[in-house]
């Protein structure tokens, strides 16, 4: 069986390794995750993928389980003297080992290979047990636009979630390049030829939603024969961790699970979702999404651990069997 | 007064560190240092300059005083997780707290920045005392023609000092690029409006004799009015650091202080020193130095701490005194 996710970081990630826990490591089953990588930044000339090194790192047994992001047994020594030399960019929390893995990327982005190629090597050290891809080997940067102090200008998705911690109210999102980008070039066959496709319960508007910024993506899931299946990343209205509420505000989307779902609207009319799952705080909420053409299922949502997150994963997998039929 | 200064990494630092404080600090008199570039490399991506590094960071109180290199504090993270990645070039010590160096230094140069610009940025932050400028902002590089179990090839400097530790024989030192690149946009004018001249007791063959072989170094250095002092790096034949004597077998110069002296040759039969200043050992064995018309003074050359470097730079000043009159 192969079984595509689209993730962002953090829940992406989490949520992968509980389904590659359910199916077995290695899995019998192929998963294939496309990670975000319009969250990608180059900083002191490095070129940085948040998501699909939280991707590589929680799969790969290197993430920081404490702080969630980044890498375990690290120190932060050469931002703390990038700091010194007082060049812009030190509010990004770059670790020394992480520069590591910025280093090689660099060197072969800079060598002429894709973004696709790369990861692949970078992945032959961590073997996340996943098939690790970029949704685009182009250049796709969200983009905030805010309106604060300074005045009204749009910064990268980076600066405003990290330096700023997403408190400059967002006044637009903009997926810079988005609408030229090709997807990587497995993405798409990936996506037609999947038995099911799951959407992590990252966040939708700047996780999700940059993935399905790719036009080619978006089209590919509302053609591909496979079911389409989401978690819901908010639990009785509330993100368990980001701050996807503060996206969804600006997108005019209501902070809740049934609403997240009708954003990703239903294949029945044009959309991208066959099924939802639901917190079991949220199940009578999302009742009447079926009318929507949406199944749902509910359950504890709270990837507590490893064995949470595989039982979410199970349940997706039993949704999707369900909307297969 | 205007003093000029030759200078490798370790040796040069020292000595110029001395020199700082016999003069006080900061000095009345204006120092200037020209690094030598010919070690610096390009790794993982990153523009390395050893020993313009090794200068700032001595000169600036960053050093790692027991090392001798690199950064105070410091870790190895970055090139641990470069180890584990197989990517080749893990034989060099690359530290964390370094790294935002080269972080910045190859960012201010991809943005077009020289190298003399760049290393004054740098300095904006250490403050070294002293006017540091890279010999060339051209590439130059040192090369080494080896001859081992691997054959007869040639290898970056860095790679024969540090990852064959100066093990393999050198048959040659090739100093590429140096035959086509112009020094410094500084450096000529300062060594022809120096008041004094002094070669650092550096590495004759790989850190004086490659500043030496940008062709108009050497030929303001036989023209300025200013005296020339060099202070002998041998001391009764033996390096104090580093490994001066192969370096000297591979160019055919006996290893000895008087020897070295006469590699650099009497400004008064074209070649660049009007003093030496050797240990009070090899006085003797110098003595006939006169003759070639190389002033002498001899005394003890251990640059235990700064309080015996600074000895030594006076001694150096006092000689270059003498050999003006």
């Amino acid at each position: 069986m192969k079984i595509v996710v689209l993730a962002g970081g953090h829940g992406g990630a989490r949520y992968t390794r509980g389904l590659r826990a359910e199916l077995g490591n290695p899995p019998a089953t192929e998963i294939t995750v496309i990670g975000n990588t319009a969250d990608d930044l180059v900083l002191h000339g490095l070129n940085i993928c948040p998501d699909l090194d939280t991707l590589m790192y929680t799969l790969g047994g290197g993430l920081a389980e404490d702080r969630g992001w980044g890498r375990s047994d690290e120190t932060f020594h050469a931002n703390e003297e990038l700091a010194a030399y007082g060049v812009p960019g030190s509010w990004f929390g770059l670790g020394d080992r992480d520069l590591a893995t910025h280093l090689v990327r660099t060197q072969m982005l800079t060598a002429g290979y894709s973004l696709t190629d790369v990861t692949e090597a970078l992945c032959a050290r961590w073997l996340p047990g996943v098939s690790l891809l970029p949704m685009s080997d182009d250049r796709v940067e969200t983009h905030v636009v805010v309106n604060d102090d300074e005045g009204q200008r749009a910064i990268h998705f980076q600066e405003w979630w990290i330096r700023y911690q997403a408190k400059s109210r967002a006044e637009r999102f903009i997926y810079v390049g988005a609408p030229e980008a090709q997807p990587g070039p497995e993405v798409v066959p990936a996506l037609m030829n999947a038995d099911c496709i799951l959407l992590a319960p990252s966040n939708p508007v700047v996780s999700i939603g940059a993935i399905l910024s790719v036009p080619a993506i978006t089209s590919a899931l509302k053609q591909t024969p496979a079911p389409i299946v989401g978690v819901s990343p908010l639990i009785s209205g509330r993100a368990v961790r980001g701050m996807a509420e503060q996206c969804l505000s600006t997108i005019g989307v209501p902070r809740d699970a049934a609403s997240v779902a009708r954003h990703y609207g239903s294949r029945q009319s044009d959309g991208v979702l066959d099924g939802w799952l639901v917190d079991e705080q949220d199940r009578d909420a999302c009742a009447d999404l079926a009318e929507d053409g949406i199944a749902t299922s509910a359950l504890p949502l709270l990837m507590t651990d490893v064995n949470a997150a595989a039982t979410i994963a199970s349940e997706s997998l039993r949704l999707a069997d369900r909307v297969r039929l």
